[in-house]
């Protein structure tokens, strides 16, 4: 373990000399699409293994689909519970085994009781799997869409056809005598769903207090939203698959916070005042069961107030802060109290321009520090918990350098933060509910994949899993990592870039960018090669070089990186992608008139509008399931970024791909799920109807059935596609 | 004028070894795809004009979009109506003239007035040309659907929001006081319509009695018949945009025939019993207006029954004959009484294996005669009227030459057929409504298009019009016609045969079959340059070798030629290709290895069957709109050719392509129409899924907003794309 300081930049300097691991050598197979895509036949057993593990207590648990294990003292896994067992008890109790949900969901409620609990549609069941036998369980009369098991309570949520149900879990049989919370859901009106379209950092909809007592949760009117008529062509005629679709600058839907008390049954209204064109996020429960917190965000998402409830009564009765900024503020976590302090939470801002943790009194009434100042340049990525007896938090940050997540312990009394891990790399972990030890699965430029458990007090790691997966014996591309300096001729910015498989650098080939472009996402990072995607090195095989950079506009870099492109999106990230179009014709073995770029959802929009603008650039696109017209992306996170189509109708227009669709000279080929709800059809049907009145000529393909991304083996039909594309037009 | 003989196969003999006079020379400037494709900017003035006649009792009449123009002794034009004059007169009316129909519609109903009726969906309009004046005219309040004016009645009827109505046009307004036939119109419920999907000859929903006091009508109950759920997306939001399909083997809707009586306002309904399942067709009214008389075929269509009706009480009185087929009976056309003799109708059969016109008189309940008898082999098209003098029908047949339309006179008498042209090319006429003048529009392979009158008693013909349109000076190919023998080794096949321009015969050409092969259809006739369509003259120029063949199930070669391919579309169809694929093989200028196949429709599901059953053979193809699982295709066509799945499970399997999806090899680009009513985009979408699943990999296209075939500059654009898959992928 070691002390952090607080520039760490040096360590990046390293990595980008750093010459990957995957070296080609001559004489070896090549990797299969199948080998290299999500979904492809030989996919898993090609990757490095990688380990599922939760905590029960401090005692570490391995899920696998067909058993649980556990870490014995001597680090030896033992097997905790196999499914056959459940399966057998299910069927002692007369239940269907074949409805027996995975292992690999299990949880352990309870620290003290050897009890897992097992969640699908049809059946939740706590199994105990000393006595083999199931404690309890609801065998659901029809599919619930979704559960949120409240151990305190001992029952559980969920919803069915659009309303809201309790029902208890310390009893067995079916839900007939569930407590139904909610009676008028409809196609309309929907109960304890996520809203505002999983912006915010929502992904649910109910929030049990923490005695169990009361359920808070969402109800979302949006009978004043126009449908968005998907079509389902998997019937013997096709079906009408309409989805609710608020698009930027139209009516969005308006959303309510109840509070249901599970004993009277009564249900509380948090007066949240009119909730026309607001956003309710964040909410957290005071620890005493009798508060509740939430931020209330503007819908020009410029004004965020964090606002205190009565559960008894639902009144507002203060706002706690507000955070205001000229571009948006984008609220995206709750709060977390500390645990020896109920009068104290910690709370996230991107004030100082980068992600950073407050400590808030709420005696005092208001923030007392930035817990996690003085990393400069650096952001938080997640809070994982605490340990409490050194009241400490655990974090995740990029403190150490611009591509990495490292973990910290930091001190909540002196702000002294300690790195957790060696200073390499991308962690990823799960602290155990005491904060003593952290299972951190990590990757980096020349690590495929570790699995560690760490103490977080001492200096012990040992090493559970170490994987480089079945690809020794393969052809494997050089790949390098970079700084290029952004169009604004200051910032850094990371790239990535592949060599073909053979190079010979006296040869010139074609080049193929990667881009995403958009808030939220960045493409390279100092995990295993960088970050590639497995098609970069199916394309090297091919003798493609590969180039990837994350421009101004992409994630983990801060605030004001990140907002440059506030109002006009497209524009400087096309201009940053172009300096890396500088780079490449810099390269001596790029053959500068072969450039192809390829980008999915905010990539494809990307790629198409590089296409557009800078059409003597390239020669060949592949565009997936595109923006085309901001106007027909959604209220919450289209207007975030540009406003709305009444305010800011010169970015609107200037990166409407429509109204330049005339422009096309290369070879573009569009591919789009279709029954997209993300990025729905009307975004690449449109682009086809200008590009027709234009005279232009995209191609086109597209995954019935699919939605904004392809799954399955449709992924290697999609990987495979594109790169037939690429090989008749740019090759 | 010439007494024809009954064979005169004679003269085909003659066209095929006729090499058209289209033949390339050097030096001349290319086509482009505007000057070849209709909707193309220079289309129209590149292509022979033609002309749009109409008859004014027997004085000739000329249609222009601004004018209406009279053919005065001399053979002088004189101009008759100014559109700019009936725009004054609506002005002077209070009307706006910015509203004023086209002037190329105009109607002449009453050959004792100087009155042109003009009608769009805002205006129905009696202009007066020599008062310069409207004598009457109705504004409709909204806009109506169609119209249908019936001058005995002075009144029109017409469709708004699926409801039946009837206006008077005795006076002048708008209609206000329009007659409400029905009352429950609906989207499930229509008045007044065509139905059964304008199969059967059936082209509109109301016919008045000749007398103008009765209205019969359709009514269509469609409530049993699932939407299908097409997406108009010119809108701010995409829109549903459902359309009622009743796909082969699901329910089918329900058809009633009313008879309106417009003095007492009561509907009498056809009493036509159980309408489940029952096709209506042919409707026809006694000349005294106290009978309906209708063919009721049964929906496997293999039996019709032409059925008499009372008016008054709307009783069905009799059956006047029935007609059976073991595959499919296939009744097209009403009756037609003779104008001399009110006992006597013509009716059309193909119970001789060709169409022919019989005698039928109701007083003695039964036929008397087949009227076209004894042309062997060749087919009455068309039945243009009557000279009554003479008592002798105005026919087109096929009779001298199976690729010609020949107009003739026949003797109801004694039987006796007269030639009225010179025996060549394809004749479209309009008789006067005396019978004694013919307007003769004509093309034959060396004539690109005569505009004769004709003189149906003498030998008088006057050349009108001669026109080659805008040709000279660029390069055109040779094309010529010939014969192959069917795969059954017996029925002669005509082809066209397009050479690429500037032809070397030492050269090696790729080759494109373009396909139709569908019912009621060719492609092949004795017109000009044998019927070429435009892209075909743009390929050879590019050095495309075309090739084009009417197999059997194709059209205007009798019954037994088409019914060949009852059960299995499809199927026998290739096989007929597959002796024009022999053909160009053994053509020394062509390249085997670069066969390509194009077609539309019924030719987009040949020319995808085709890809999938003989991949070795095609290295490209564009299937457009096809149909690629009959089972998602309409009943009424559907049926007749294929029966139900469920009586013809195996036809229907055979020429499922998704389930041989995984056989696809060349190249395939599918483009179809995103509002496709025909055949809708499910038969497209459920390939590529199956291609996805089979992993196999057509290509796409769609134009957003197009129907079943693309219209306007669409349809350049279309071949554009077409052109470049070709280009890609076949050159």
């Amino acid at each position: 373990m070691k002390k952090t300081k607080h520039s760490l930049l040096l360590i990046i300097l390293v990595l980008i000399i750093l010459v990957s691991t995957l070296t080609a050598t001559a004489q070896q197979k090549p990797f299969t699409l199948d080998d290299l895509i999500p979904g492809g036949k030989s996919y898993r057993a090609m990757q490095p293994t990688t380990m599922s593990n939760i905590w029960w207590g401090n005692r570490l648990i391995r899920l696998e689909s067909t058993k649980c294990s556990i870490l014995n003292p001597g680090n030896r896994w033992g097997t905790l519970a196999e499914q056959q067992d459940v399966k057998d008890a299910m069927t002692a109790n007369g239940l269907d085994a074949k409805g027996c949900p995975s292992m690999g969901g299990a949880k352990f409620p309870d620290a003290t009781r050897s009890e897992l609990l097992l969640q699908n549609d049809k059946y939740l069941l706590l199994y105990d799997w000393k006595l083999k036998k199931l404690t309890n369980y609801i065998a659901f009369k029809s599919a619930a869409s979704w559960h949120d098991y409240c151990p305190a309570a001992g029952m559980v949520a969920y919803n069915r056809d659009n309303n809201l149900y309790i029902a208890k879990t310390n009893r067995s049989g079916n839900d007939d005598e569930a407590l139904q919370v909610s009676f008028d859901g409809s196609h309309d009106i929907v109960y304890g769903q996520s809203v505002h379209r999983n912006e915010f950092g929502i992904t649910k909809g109910t929030f049990w207090s923490p005695d169990g007592k009361h359920l808070c949760f969402y109800r979302m009117d949006q009978s004043m939203v126009p449908d968005y008529p998907l079509v389902d062509i998997a019937h013997r005629i096709a079906q009408p698959q309409p989805i609710k679709y608020p698009m930027a600058g139209q009516p969005s839907h308006k959303v309510s916070i109840g509070v249901y008390n599970v004993k009277s049954k009564e249900t509380v209204w948090l007066e949240t005042g009119d909730n026309t064109n607001q956003y309710y996020c964040g909410i957290t429960w005071s620890p005493d069961s009798r508060k509740i917190y939430l931020y209330n965000l503007n819908r020009d998402q410029n004004h965020a107030r964090l606002l205190q409830f009565d559960v008894s009564t639902g009144r507002q009765e203060k706002m706690l802060m507000e955070e205001r900024h000229a571009k948006y503020v984008e609220p995206q976590h709750g709060l977390t109290f500390l645990p020896w302090d109920n009068d104290k939470f910690i709370y996230w801002s991107e004030q100082s321009g980068y992600d950073n943790l407050y400590l808030y009194s709420l005696k005092q009434g208001r923030a007392l520090r930035n817990l996690t100042q003085g990393h400069k340049g650096g952001v938080v990525l997640d809070l994982l918990g605490f340990n409490a007896t050194q009241h400490s938090i655990i974090v995740s940050t990029t403190w150490a350098a611009p591509l990495q997540h490292n973990l910290y312990s930091v001190n909540v009394d002196n702000g002294q933060a300690t790195q957790l891990d060696e200073g390499q790399g991308v962690h990823s972990a799960k602290l155990s509910p005491d904060g003593s030890q952290i299972i951190d699965s990590w990757t980096s430029p020349d690590v495929p994949r570790k699995v560690d458990l760490v103490h977080t007090t001492t200096d012990k790691r040992v090493t559970l899993l170490e994987n480089y997966g079945q690809w020794k014996g393969h052809a494997v591309p050089e790949i390098t990592c970079g700084i290029l300096k952004a169009a604004d001729g200051k910032t850094d910015l990371y790239y990535r870039l592949v060599k073909p498989v053979h190079f010979d650098p006296k040869k010139k080939y074609p080049a193929i960018i990667y881009v995403y472009g958009g808030p939220h996402t960045r493409l390279v990072n100092a995990s295993w090669g960088y970050g590639y995607r497995g098609w970069e090195i199916y394309m090297a095989q091919l003798g493609y070089v590969m180039f990837i950079l994350d421009g101004r506009g992409s994630s983990e870099r801060g605030r004001d990186f990140e907002n440059v492109t506030f109002q006009h999106l497209g524009t400087e990230e096309m201009h940053d992608q172009m300096r890396g179009v500088e780079f490449l014709k810099s390269l001596p073995y790029v053959d500068a008139t072969r450039l192809g770029v390829h980008g999915w959802s905010f990539g494809g929009f990307m790629t198409t509008d590089l296409m557009l603008t800078y059409p003597e650039v390239f020669k060949a696109g592949v565009a997936g399931g595109p923006v085309i017209d901001w106007r027909l992306y959604e209220v919450m996170y289209g207007e975030r970024y540009m406003d709305t189509p009444q305010t800011n109708p010169d970015g609107y227009r200037d990166n409407n791909l429509c109204l330049r669709a005339g422009n096309l000279k290369g070879r573009l080929l569009i591919v789009f799920g279709y029954n997209d709800p993300v990025c729905v059809p009307q975004h690449t049907l449109s682009f086809l109807r200008a590009c027709a009145d234009a005279g232009t000529h995209p191609d086109l393909f597209t995954y019935p059935g699919a939605e904004h991304n392809m799954t399955g083996h449709d992924r290697v039909h999609l990987y495979e596609h594109i790169t037939r594309y690429f090989e008749d037009h740019l090759k």
